[in-house]
């Protein structure tokens, strides 16, 4: 791991985060992270979209890897999936609002615009409905229950840190993630 | 109601709903509305704020209809909820996938950046919460339970539409409206 190209990353990734791809040019990126031009087609040979592609892969591992902790971390999953919104809106609040669901607005921009940056969403998002299946089908849901309801939580991480970050407030993830857990509760196997 | 005005709102709305808010400069709407520059500063003398401000308005009204009419039609809570994810996976088909969630990438660009914008976004996701509160307290779902449920159900509608948008399937929404429906079911009063 090189810590140029891992600035590079980190920046865009800020950038995104707050304010989207569209917004994000490539000479806001050089100057934010403070690299020469010729680093960052250094680094990412196709400018841009590699490394928006990259950023996108990288924030697929990091969420996965938290959900994973915090689904070992409580061994029920009705608790296990509260507190993971419970950690989520810590995060958004100590952001201040302004960073949260990390690759939905690249998401929502890349959609119907761009295949390759559409894809490496695609798949972020079915790392992290695999590791909420994961723990659901380990404590015996059946896989047609389990997938669905991961849908849902995804979906509900999803909109909750939007309506979060609209309101400026933590409720709408305390209260998703409350519900998600009466849900798992009525349906635990 | 003039035409003209509202060409240049339906024109903006579309553009925003595909592309977002920053990718849309007030040339392009120009140039797709086809409307003289003149004409859209007349009707909205602030410019672009004033004029995505209204598209807000009009969106957050049109989809609160949308839902109370749904809401409607099914006397029972789980159904009409189900039955809106349905109809709304509908649209989404039928856009092949290019709009759906119209002021979500809105939302989330102006969340830190546009606090007019913020704003208006704001009283749309609540006039959604209440139109789904509404239809669980009229049958007798108590507040406590009915608002932390409607703050779900507007979290996974905005979450599985991004979902369908990456993926090009409807079954995220689908899924979601089930397992919704199935906790409404379970916690039905």
């Amino acid at each position: 791991m090189n810590n140029r190209r891992q600035e590079i990353l980190y920046t865009t990734s800020q950038l995104m985060e707050t304010q989207g791809y569209h917004a994000t040019g490539v000479n806001q990126i050089l100057e934010a992270s403070g690299a020469p031009k010729g680093s960052l087609y250094y680094y990412f040979p196709d400018g841009k979209d590699s490394l928006t592609e990259q950023v996108i892969q990288q924030t697929a591992e990091r969420i996965e890897s938290r959900i994973r902790l915090v689904m070992a971390e409580h061994d029920d999953p009705a608790t296990a999936v509260a507190a993971f919104f419970v950690t989520l809106s810590g995060s958004v609040e100590a952001a201040d609002y302004a960073s949260g669901g990390p690759i939905t607005t690249i998401a929502l921009e890349v959609a119907s615009t761009n295949e390759r940056l559409n894809a490496a969403c695609h798949a972020a998002y079915g790392r992290w409905q695999q590791a909420f299946a994961d723990k659901l089908l380990a404590h015996g849901y059946p896989e047609e229950s389990a997938y669905p309801l991961a849908t849902l939580i995804i979906s509900a991480i999803e909109g909750a840190t939007i309506l979060a970050r609209s309101q400026k407030s933590v409720r709408p993830l305390h209260e998703s993630g409350q519900q998600l857990a009466r849900l798992l509760e009525a349906t635990r196997p």
